[in-house]
């Protein structure tokens, strides 16, 4: 898709004004997830056809590098001059994070150091340009990500410098005076100045002061929830997460886990969304969690499991895999329709579709509660993709105890705990199913630690090492089972009965309402199997769910619910809207689906809370 | 207030650019309804100072119009040239409907001729210029307005030409091709083209074309339901029905009845508000009738209640009144605070005021669910001066057969029927009370009818004529009685219970919930007598409600309702959002109050649609 719309030609900088597709300052950023996505993919599918590609476009890179490093195809093509001038808006070291991001996956996925160091390059160019060093300017990005790209760049480099310049973006962060404010005068604005706050921030929340959209009203170690457009706010978040580690910085630490509380107890849908307002794509205010009017970007969410996998690297607590659990199998899983063609960029807890049938043409695409095809602004298909590609390696970790199960799904790998080498081989049929059978074959007779989550929403578990019962310990969500491991094979029972969810009573829209969740599954009420009126549709309080598996067309093995509840009954209905209560409730079978399959069928209304008699 | 703003001062045009209080396109028409509201409130509290002020105004007015005509203080000022070239956008017409209007009034109430020879003037130019006749522009107004104002100028001058230019306008409205589309052709933007389409039609309603959101999408006599801006909507309405009326137009009288219906049946909320969407402040589609995120402009329910004595005025129907009681005693009412200072511009049927101290600087405060203080696009509080001034004339009517009552309210009134003096006294504490007593004092001998509405919302009513039963028929909701009047008193006495009102099961935000109704008056409950926690309370089904009057420091005479209902227990809640349910109803003493009086203890949240056990 990337090719047709001209992000591959744009990297000749052929574009001239009056051309089509005028480069958008943020298509480097699509060829970096592009990249990054691919080498995922051709670590487990190699194709020579892919690399091939890839190599292209890397070729036409180093060629549109300029002698000093700098390197971007927006700023090359539209306006050179003002490169590095405009960091509050115009994505130039978010593009190059994006880059550095593909340029690592791309070298670890195939050995080649072409990309690498062509971004090396470049951020020396960058390190040259920003720091807190006389001659600097003391800058960083309106959009976050090159803070965590650094460090991953760090991981292969090793370079000292690539980790003390993501350091320093995350420590110049929201300080004051603002840089954004002494950029817009270096060209001119006054942004202190009423009239041009309003066009500078125009996201400007009256609640937090200038510059929360952009997590930059306080410095970070500062800041303790999350705020403004929440796809930069994760990736803040992330790389403040890596550097937080890196350094052993706990002001930093506690900054993190203080916003993640702050996140997960007061502005997080059910379904694993945030960010629920489409006005700036933005968290909101504490237990703000809309059904119909919401946004729950899925970039965001794909940006949250990258944040959850970084908090529980460094602290192996259920309380990050519990939503990174969630997220994944419902707003991320839902971004995507089963043919993998279409996207969600807008996820939605209530759909009417045809309220966008009806809006203006103000509200664009984008917002529908309808998967759309690519975008001008492609933020989320490349991202999914690169998130899906690397899934694996947020199934466990390895630290110097032992070796952790985050996620559980069936797999392959070997690993390396306390230098020894360990085998594992995962089989399961989650989340349809709480069985997990982990075979471990460790040869070294080493005593380690094997840690295993046991999921938030699980009441009743058993683990058991060859057959039988075995000490443990738990702690913070974990089973620890510390032991010589040889070849063990670790059967664990999660027990997934359904359940009726209610919401905190804060929660203004789901009050007397309840969602159904089995194992991490959230589900739905579609009209593809109830019918246009699941509003009128009621759940009892005590109820009894048939489980089978599959839908047709859709996927064989999801478990589907179906149980009887109740409907409204109107009886006969004149005209007019209102009238004295008159409707009485009758039986009704319903049928729910897993929420992310929804909009397979056609798109039509889709509810999460119900009402509950 | 509007001294303070500049308006008067800009009838000066000394205004140039760089000077504060640049005019705006539509102050005019704030003088204009000012104007008009004062001359209301001239006829029964007649003040030399206030009638002097408006003197001077006109004076000033008389300066400023040209020689040829024209009056527009903001195209004198700022844009001479361009006058008449942007009717889609630029209120001309919609300016001078409020100068006429405001000038018929003020020769009505004074009988100073001065303004409407002014106006008379200006309405000469514009007949000159806009027409079917070769040589005049084939155009109407974006905002209509001018074409109701031009059958009260006819009502004053029975001059045909100013009926006529009236029909010119609503015959021509939405014919093809697009007049929009042919004056911004003449000024170089072909709008047929999309890059000019998505500036130009900002509120391009896809379902319903170019222009819906100007209700010109259509000839008019094609329109089947209420589409595009709500204030203009009802105010093109009001002109078709004053057109329909003076043709004998049948087609055009059956558009009327047709749009009506839909709205009553399909977009209309239940506090008598309509146009739920603030993108476009307009109409939406059938059922969508949202509580919290929603609009429904105080213009648009005064335009409405506008709207609604004009079609009851030649179709003696209930329907009509009902929803004209309706609005007034919930929207408009709610929409001015007890002291008459502050306004609503957006009334909400759940509010949450917290909602909007954490928005973004794009959300104005128009929208907030505070009352505010007058704005630079002022509409509301002018125009509900206006019609609160002109109310006694919505009270009942008068045509061919005899007299009928239309809403019920204190008052003594002096009219003719069928030639013949009629008293009318009216004594009722309604809303309040179902007692209504009117005594009807005719010296003729005449026979005529005396129709009184009665109210959809009533089930049980009776009626005497001298304290006994008489015969009558009912016809389109009104009990008609035919006799010969003399000095005769009508006692009415309404049922008044408190009702449980449900909406139809299509209505997605009401399923679940009811409304709470006595008499017109809508309830709901608010925060300052029911704490934050409203979303949680619940009204049981068998419900006995305790009626009291007064709210203290609010309204001595208002019901207030109390009962008891139910509430969410939480029991303990540890941290995080979702747990798997646990909470239990208890019992919970609810205090509702009349929806017009929200917010006048401070502004909490509220609540119209309670939740139902």
């Amino acid at each position: 898709e990337l090719d047709t719309t001209g992000r591959i030609d744009s990297l000749y900088c052929r574009w001239k004004p009056g051309d089509p597709n005028k480069p958008h300052p943020f298509w480097d950023s699509d060829i970096g997830k592009m990249i990054e996505a691919i080498s995922y993919s051709l670590i487990t599918n190699p194709s020579e056809d892919l690399e091939e590609k890839v190599d292209r476009i890397v070729d036409m890179l180093e060629q549109e590098q300029f002698p000093d490093g700098y390197l971007n195809t927006y700023f090359k093509t539209c306006e050179i001059k003002n490169r590095f001038t405009n960091l509050y808006y115009m994505h130039e070291l978010y593009c190059a994070g994006h880059l550095i991001e593909g340029a690592v996956a791309y070298f670890e996925a195939t050995g080649k150091r072409k990309f690498l160091d062509i971004m090396c390059r470049y951020v020396d160019l960058i390190d040259d340009t920003f720091g807190s060093e006389p001659g600097k300017k003391r800058g960083y990005c309106g959009h976050p990500e090159i803070e965590l790209a650094l460090v991953r760049l760090y991981g292969v480099t090793q370079n000292e410098k690539h980790l003390n310049l993501s350091k320093y973006f995350i420590d110049e962060r929201g300080t004051q005076p603002y840089f954004f404010e002494q950029e817009s005068l270096a060209y001119g604005v006054d942004t202190t100045k009423t009239a041009n706050q309003k066009r500078h921030l125009k996201y400007y929340l009256k609640s937090r002061g200038p510059y929360a959209e952009y997590q930059s009203h306080l410095p970070v170690r500062e800041q303790k929830e999350p705020v403004g457009h929440a796809v930069r706010a994760m990736y803040l978040y992330s790389g403040m997460s890596d550097i937080a580690d890196a350094y052993d910085d706990v002001a930093l630490y506690n900054a993190c886990k203080t916003i993640w509380d702050a996140m997960a107890n007061t502005q997080y849908a059910i379904i694993g969304g945030i960010g629920p307002s489409s006005d700036g794509e933005r968290f909101t205010f504490a237990y703000d969690i809309p059904n119909e009017y919401t946004y729950n970007e899925s970039c965001a969410s794909v940006a949250l499991a990258m944040w959850a996998n970084r908090m529980v690297q460094f602290d192996c607590d259920s309380r990050y895999p519990d939503i990174l659990e969630q997220t994944l199998y419902n707003v991320i899983l839902a971004s995507v329709d089963v043919l993998g063609n279409k996207f969600f960029y807008a996820n939605y807890l209530s759909a009417l579709p045809e309220r966008f049938e009806h809006a203006s043409a103000a509200v664009i695409d984008k917002m529908k509660a309808e998967r759309q095809e690519w975008f001008d602004v492609a933020c989320c298909p490349p991202n999914i993709s690169r998130l899906m590609g690397s899934l694996g390696s947020y199934m466990y970790s390895v630290n110097e105890t032992g070796l952790f199960m985050h996620l559980y799904a069936g797999c392959d790998a070997e690993l390396r705990v306390k230098d020894t080498p360990v085998k594992l081989t995962v089989t399961t049929d989650y989340p349809w199913e709480g069985s997990v059978r982990i075979e471990v074959g460790a040869s070294g007779g080493e005593v380690f630690t094997v840690g295993l989550r046991i999921p938030g929403w699980c009441r009743n578990w058993e683990v058991t090492v060859n057959g039988s019962d075995v000490p443990y310990e738990i702690r913070k969500g974990y089973c620890l089972i510390r032991r010589i491991w040889g070849n063990d094979t670790i059967e664990l029972e999660f027990s997934m009965p359904v359940m009726q969810i209610e919401a905190r009573p804060e929660v203004r829209e789901a009050c007397g309402r309840v969602a159904l969740q089995r194992g991490p599954v959230i589900y739905c009420i579609e009209e593809a199997d109830n019918g246009k009126d699941i509003n009128n549709l009621c759940i009892p309080g005590e109820c009894t769910f048939s489980e089978s598996r599959g839908i047709e067309l859709v996927d064989p093995r999801a478990v589907v619910l179906q149980f009887s509840g109740f409907k409204r009954n109107p009886g006969g209905w004149q005209d007019g809207l209102y009238r004295e209560v008159r409707s009485t409730l009758e039986p009704a079978a319903i049928k729910a689906i897993p929420y992310y399959l929804w909009g397979n069928r056609g798109f039509g209304r889709m509810l999460v809370w119900m009402l509950r008699t």
